[in-house]
């Protein structure tokens, strides 16, 4: 291998004890890999940070999901990259690819753990977003578990959220009326006026959100498209109608195993209203990722489907853009922006 | 209306403390109702009671499907009774009814609120357990909410009650590894040696019901059929293998709505194993009982399904049957014989 300092990677430098700071992270000259059979050279277009990583931070133990993050190896996020070198039949130089990439400026990586992004069906970035896996949580959740029907009402928390946010717009799409849950007067604004819900609560600005969940839905809710479980959980049960669905979405998995928060059973509430409550992760509708993604490039396209992401631009500024996920109040999906697509 | 020594009704003479003894029930000597159109004359045949009947007793509030009793007013129980005199359509003299009837020797009752009862099927005591709302509770909510396939490994708990020991056996005739989880010897026996179960876990007897049910399924549990609620739940929550249902069955609907117990929140472990948890009652497959019921007798006839009912004869001891159900330990479906079916 030969050493050239135009590539870098970001690692683990020590684990935070609470909001990270730029001492987390530290970066590191490498050189650029050589490539095995089965390999393709990537260099990182876009990288997406996530609240979610701050968990994946804290020491390990055997978590299913859990991939926790070792000390001074690299991080990893969600990415879109371009294929520089390829010893893969999979792809070819040029092609852009999504996977959960190393955060460097170059890698190599097993051509069979990335997925092809199809630049023709909306800009790659949606990769991160709306075409990519909180996209697809917000459609396969909603659809297949919720499966809300025109009329009915459908309340999505955590609603200005990358999933919420494609939630929302789905079920509108689908002809129901849809109340959306968040926590600030922008993001209630911005889902009422942005995305045409019918009506935004902010849990934070409200006392009783059992009243106030009433009042929005007079005739009761059919589809409770969960990202934050909790207390308005159990105020959304006490009105959940006769067949209700409640999609409990991968969001949270990120609560402590070991010790579940308590609240009142849902099992007689369930019997009551022949409900059903059911847990889902985007990957249980792996086969049928190709029909969604068109579906939801077709909303895009026709206009019927907004996203939002927040640019920062350069690789040093990765750690950055991530502390500041936990100070701010970003609406939109956060991306960093590496580099720029090489046309072939 | 005639005055007539030979009939009678069990009225609730005082709301019991506890558990309910004779002074909780009064005899009136009553007379023999006249028939409106649209009404039966039924003498009763068969008269069932449960547990939960005792929530009923109690004073009531404004539970949507708790039916408490007024003082001063018959008890009712779910019944099979004979048709005597018709002024409907809907049935002729002799015809054998089901129905949430009086405790009344003889009673009028409008005929749209009564089921016929097909004796040809099986014993039309069956109408009151396995061809009865029971059975069909294990029926629908085992194979329409658990679908349960061949090889998998199903759990029920309430195992040797009226719903479970009929949910049992449909797992076993599906081919699953059955669990049943039940409160004595002699039920686990009887699960075990009649039933033909798998494993019988007397949860009297075992301190760690995690590790009895880990023993119990090496492979996890596909499906759990719940007929109790609680503690035990939790537990096979951290068995329940990816994709699991489970069934919340009507049988423990008599909860308090006001103070739910509270447990661990299942949301996380839904997620963690993409999991179904779905309540129904048994009033949602309507539609289907007839279907259901050719099946279950099928079953019966081909012997098949096994059941047992502890009959005790006399309207005089209907009481006494109640107030047994809360000091012996029976197996099977306690049932009242009134009188004797009349020939046409």
């Amino acid at each position: 291998m030969t050493k050239q300092q135009d590539n870098q990677e970001i690692v683990l430098a020590k684990r935070p004890s609470g909001v990270p700071d730029q001492s987390t992270f530290e970066f590191r000259d490498i050189d650029v890999p050589k490539l095995k059979e089965g390999e393709v050279l990537l260099k990182s277009i876009y990288v997406s940070v996530d609240p979610g990583m701050r968990g994946f931070m804290d020491k390990g133990d055997d978590d299913d999901r859990g991939n926790k993050y070792e000390l001074g190896k690299p991080i990893t996020s969600r990415s879109v990259a371009q294929v520089v070198e390829s010893r893969s039949k999979k792809f070819t130089k040029g092609d852009i690819v999504y996977g959960r990439l190393d955060w460097k400026k170059l890698q190599s990586f097993n051509a069979d753990k990335l997925e092809k992004v199809n630049p023709d069906l909306a800009p790659i970035s949606t990769a991160l977003s709306i075409l990519g896996v909180t996209g697809l949580a917000a459609y396969f959740g909603l659809i297949k578990i919720g499966n809300p029907q025109k009329g009915e009402t459908v309340v999505v928390s955590g609603a200005a959220g990358s999933v919420g946010s494609v939630a929302v717009q789905i079920a509108k799409l689908k002809g129901c009326k849809v109340i959306g849950i968040a926590g600030s007067k922008e993001k209630i604004d911005y889902l009422e006026n942005e995305l045409g819900i019918d009506k935004g609560i902010n849990y934070k600005k409200t006392n009783n959100m059992a009243k106030a969940l009433k009042d929005a839905c007079p005739n009761g809710i059919d589809v409770f498209f969960d990202n934050v479980g909790g207390e308005i959980a159990d105020d959304v049960l006490e009105i959940l109608n006769k067949n209700g669905r409640i999609v409990i979405c991968g969001q949270i998995a990120e609560y402590n195993d070991e010790n579940p928060p308590k609240g009142p059973r849902p099992q007689h509430a369930l019997i009551q209203k022949s409900a059903r409550m059911e847990g889902f992760v985007v990957f249980d509708f792996k086969d049928e990722f190709e029909d969604a993604k068109n579906q939801l490039s077709k909303w895009y396209n026709n206009g019927q489907m907004k996203y939002k992401e927040n640019l920062i631009e350069g690789f040093e500024n990765i750690p950055s853009a991530f502390i500041g996920l936990f100070s701010g109040d970003n609406i939109g999906k956060q991306l960093v922006k590496i580099s720029e697509i090489e046309k072939q």
